[in-house]
């Protein structure tokens, strides 16, 4: 049988969600909090291979079993074996069809970026930080630049192994929250570092050093190398996937509370 | 001269704030780099002596030294010598009347408690956790009980070492977004895990276990043993202090974002 499981985790202990020769990956404490439970090895599926550093507020992965456990094992008895920094949030049995990445249709990140003069301390390694003003406006209105189907190259790592460079925004809306902004963006697919890039050109243009329309240039120019670097990971979560209706997996965006 | 620093830290790497014979205290790792800025050993006084696993979104402290510094370096100087887990938020240069402890009129804490089946993964350390649904009127109603002053015995660790058990809680409100609960608490002074015992008998009582006038009984009979146990500091933030307008400082309830 396959199951879908819901999940968060918070990447600072991790290489990343994949599995890596060197390093330890959230896939492997959950393939082996799962081989536990079941008494079998299991490969485990995500939606989005999140980078060392990044955190999930709502992944979704499946996962095919012989063994028949009462749904709710799979997300105490999993809990139990998990390390604190990751948590399965819900379980559900589906039918073959469903596959965690290859059935999404949109995903979805949030970034948090704490906008002070001073470095966090409670959210170190939880949010991204900018030490001068952002002005929010200005970044509004470069992200307008970017939504829709573009070939995002300027945006886009050199490890990068997608086929094609042009990917489909369909979200890009910021807001602020006392001294955070909060950032969320959906797309049917993501480059590699995609978020991040567009996050480091929209802190370039709200501190003042570009025009919003720069934004235009970089997609038209379509090179990386003229693009600024690329943002710190520590804000960026991943935070939910959507699916076909008929396949009864219904997760958008997921936050348990209001920050993540 | 003498300085007061706003103070923002995650308990979790601290065995509390006070310097302690065995442990890292996070009185050690500031009065260690306020020592490098000043070239001398510096002596710290603080508002709030936070316990093991507490965390403080805005403690204040005082310290006295003979070497003039631009305030700027009290605040970014000691950050770069604080480990990633603590930062100095502000700095200001106060009149020798004025003492972080002494002089407070008043503190305020906040809890947090995620309210939710499954255990926190992203906010793991940083909440308290009931999986069980709580009643928030219930435990509203309960709070109004506790209002003014009381004697808290019922609610004084064994180890408390103040005077009195005799204080005046000022403020005690609840609220809930989403799974998270959060309470603020605020008492001219408060007793040794006064808030987190609190929080045991509201959590006892916003689970159906007993009626809000229980916290009546638990006034009344004066007896730690027969209140619910101490709950766990992981919500817990000393969250601002208040001090006499003449004193020029003003330190409200410091809360950098919506969360902490």
């Amino acid at each position: 049988m396959r199951i879908a499981l819901g999940l968060e985790y918070d990447g600072r202990d991790y290489c990343g969600w994949q599995s890596q020769p060197n390093g330890q990956s959230v896939q492997d404490v959950l393939e082996a909090a799962i081989a536990k439970l079941a008494g079998m090895p299991v490969r485990v599926h995500a939606a989005g291979r999140t980078d060392a550093g990044v955190h999930a507020s709502m992944q979704v992965v499946h996962f095919d079993v012989e063994v028949d456990r009462p749904l709710t094992a799979w997300v105490r008895g999993v809990n139990s074996f998990l390390p604190g920094s990751v948590a399965v949030q819900w379980s559900k049995a589906v039918d073959a069809p469903f596959h965690a990445r290859f059935s999404a249709t949109a995903r979805h990140y949030r970034y948090l970026l704490l906008n002070h003069p001073v470095r966090p301390a409670l959210m170190a390694g939880r949010v991204g930080w900018h030490h001068a003003p952002l002005d929010i406006e200005r970044m509004r209105a470069a992200a307008a630049y970017v939504l829709g189907e573009h070939d995002f190259s300027s945006f886009r790592s050199s490890e990068c192994q997608a086929n094609s460079p042009v990917k489909t925004l369909t979200r890009f809306e910021l807001r602020r929250e006392a001294n955070l902004i909060i950032a969320d963006v959906s797309a049917g697919g993501f480059l590699h570092h995609m978020v991040r890039n567009l996050m480091g050109a929209l802190v370039h243009i709200g501190k003042g050093a570009e025009a919003p329309a720069w934004m235009q240039h970089l997609l038209d120019v379509r090179d990386r190398s003229l693009a600024p670097p690329t943002f710190m990971p520590d804000g960026l979560y991943f935070a939910g996937v959507s699916y076909p209706a008929e396949l009864g997996i219904a997760s958008e965006p997921g936050f348990r509370h209001h920050l993540v």
